[in-house]
């Protein structure tokens, strides 16, 4: 068995010492006869995978009291209608609009999807920089009767990351200063802490840094569950499922959850609690974003095109200034075992994704293959 | 390792070559180095293992050209509001109401979610019976403005199973001939052959008899994808990663699809061809059913409440005649590896799901224990 380096943007690499233990304990977990997978969703096993799980995701990103998490189904473009579906009639029952900061495919997807569920106001977009920006807070058009304001913190297609907290009191004014942020981590919860305390809603599927695709995370602040006479914040036609509320009620087992993902999830957790937790996790990917970044800003041979305070510590998309070579950089990059190379098809070129699970080492191997490329061309 | 007989109802038993293949193949699936749940979806390798699965479903099944076959998310309970968001505004755009028969427990969730979206018509209810029983089809209160009529064809809690065809022309008359059929199988899919044309949507979770949770499987008929106006069929409220049209369109990957369910559904598709298809699956479920049922029958000691000719051959309820002997009852058969055997909270009593995996031996070593039980008491 060889192992490759998968810069997948997701479903993506997840660390080996996950899956071996994962393999080890397919047939039979922890001397119960049977898989993870096998077992009732409300047994006492399972229940036990579960709580620790969530335990470990609290403690790791210093989740507050006063936040719920939640386990979902349906992925980054499922709470993309889930969102609005619970929290778009804020807190009067009656806002039903909302509004977005627009900075890559990401952002366009959940506008686009959230119109249908309310008025959304565009406060600014990066669409004129070709996405390759996060526009300046000062320059954003708030609205006071927004019930929430959504950004997508890390645009995993274009590979722009917000890199400071937006403080919205302190360049809109005193009306602003609870408006509650809703922010789509998919693709990089769990890089580097955060203060959860600064957001209303935090989401993510699971399948960048977390765990398989099918899980969706939610960590999502006890108020917004319900309007100002204390009833279910949510739409009428929000499927029972997806209802934050009944979610948070129930220990997100309302329905039966994916349990294997969650196990899977869970089994991350330690590992990066094993690490270290997420301050030595950004360290390490700082280091591997500074190597790939350097060789990229030191050769004329490829490029980054994005704006140097915004580049995404996760997601590097670049370009080689010759794309008549793209098919034979990438024929290489699998020979030499570096996989998924390919950048997305709304964007070209190439992108590495180098999520927690990628090591140091598949950094090194990809910039080394870089620079032999660049010197036999 | 020793692996035990599961009698969970779900997340279930699987069969044990197919965790053993996967443990396998955990971190290197086929050589190419990486695990499935690593694998992008769009990536050659993954989009093989989902054509794959799909194939072999529609070949066990027989599933008719004119169906699409869809994988979701969010499991039965996600469906009871999915299905009304699709199909309750019916052919001409805005019939919404449905007509439901409610055999238990998952057929009355299903009416309870259904009912906000649109009018839910109980045609007819065996509560009168404690849902031990499926109503006479000739009694069934039929609505002719129906978008359609919902089935729970295996209840899984109340053990009561669906062994007939409605034929709505034949009983009901010329007007109900094209009533749209939507079953929830969730628990006995693929136990038996089923011809699909009866049906206007099949659906399932994948926990019982095809895989882990949070994988959902849809059967739908493509002209109930569009109204008469060739319009999607879908609630404007519908969440796009839900809507079957745009899964249909997208061979169910607009979103990023529960990939490592996928793949496990497949090796348990390929396990079902395996072992001869479902006319075999049949006659060993049949063989299995009818052992404990036999016993069930035979013995004073115990019994089964549902009536014959409506028994599931998948969840088997049954009661000690001495319910204070519940506690020394489920502890021996935990003691014999006899697992999961708690009957569901909303009936009480014992519980035996024999699902596909569960082996012959299994159902032998189950009526061992009872037998010596009932002497030993």
């Amino acid at each position: 068995m060889t192992r490759v380096f998968n810069f997948s943007a997701g479903p993506a690499a997840l660390p080996e010492a996950v899956l071996a233990q994962a393999a080890a304990e397919m047939l039979d977990w922890h001397g119960t006869g049977m898989s993870v997978m096998e077992m009732s969703h409300r047994g006492s096993d399972f229940m036990g995978i579960h709580a620790e799980a969530l335990a470990d995701l609290r403690e790791l990103l210093a989740v507050p009291a006063n936040y719920k998490i939640l386990f979902l189904q349906g992925g980054g473009l499922g709470e993309n209608a889930i969102v609005p579906l619970n929290l778009m009639r804020g807190k009067s029952g009656n806002q039903n609009e909302a509004d977005i900061v627009i900075t890559g495919v990401w952002s366009e997807k959940s506008h686009l999807e959230a119109q249908r569920y309310g008025k959304m106001n565009i406060a600014a977009s990066a669409v004129d920089t070709g996405f390759t920006a996060v526009p300046v807070v000062e320059s954003w058009k708030l609205n006071q009767n927004a019930a929430y304001l959504h950004l997508c913190t890390n645009e995993t297609i274009n590979g722009v990351e917000y890199h400071f907290m937006p403080e919205l009191e302190a360049t809109h004014g005193a009306a602003f200063k609870d408006m509650p942020i809703v922010a789509d981590m998919s693709s990089h919860i769990l890089s580097r802490p955060v203060d959860v305390s600064k957001y209303g809603l935090i989401y993510g599927g699971a399948q960048k840094n977390i765990g398989p695709a099918g899980l969706t995370i939610a960590i999502v602040r006890e108020d917004l569950l319900l309007n100002d006479a204390s009833e279910t914040r949510a739409h009428s036609m929000c499927p029972s499922v997806f209802n934050y509320k009944t979610l948070a009620d129930t220990d997100s087992m309302y329905n039966t959850p994916p349990t294997y993902g969650i196990y899977i999830a869970g089994l991350v957790f330690k590992w990066l609690k094993a690490q270290g937790g997420l301050t030595v996790m950004e360290t390490h990917n700082r280091a591997k974003a500074a190597l790939l970044y350097g060789y990229l800003d030191a050769t004329s041979f490829f490029e980054s095109r994005v704006n140097k305070a915004d580049r995404s510590l996760m997601n590097v998309p670049f370009f080689l200034k010759d794309e008549s070579l793209n098919a034979a950089f990438l024929q290489g990059a699998n020979e030499a075992g570096l996989k998924q190379l390919k950048g997305h098809r709304a964007i070209g070129g190439m992108r590495a994704s180098i999520y927690n699970a990628m090591p140091l080492a598949g950094v090194e191997a990809l910039v080394a293959y870089m620079k032999a490329f660049e010197r036999a061309h």
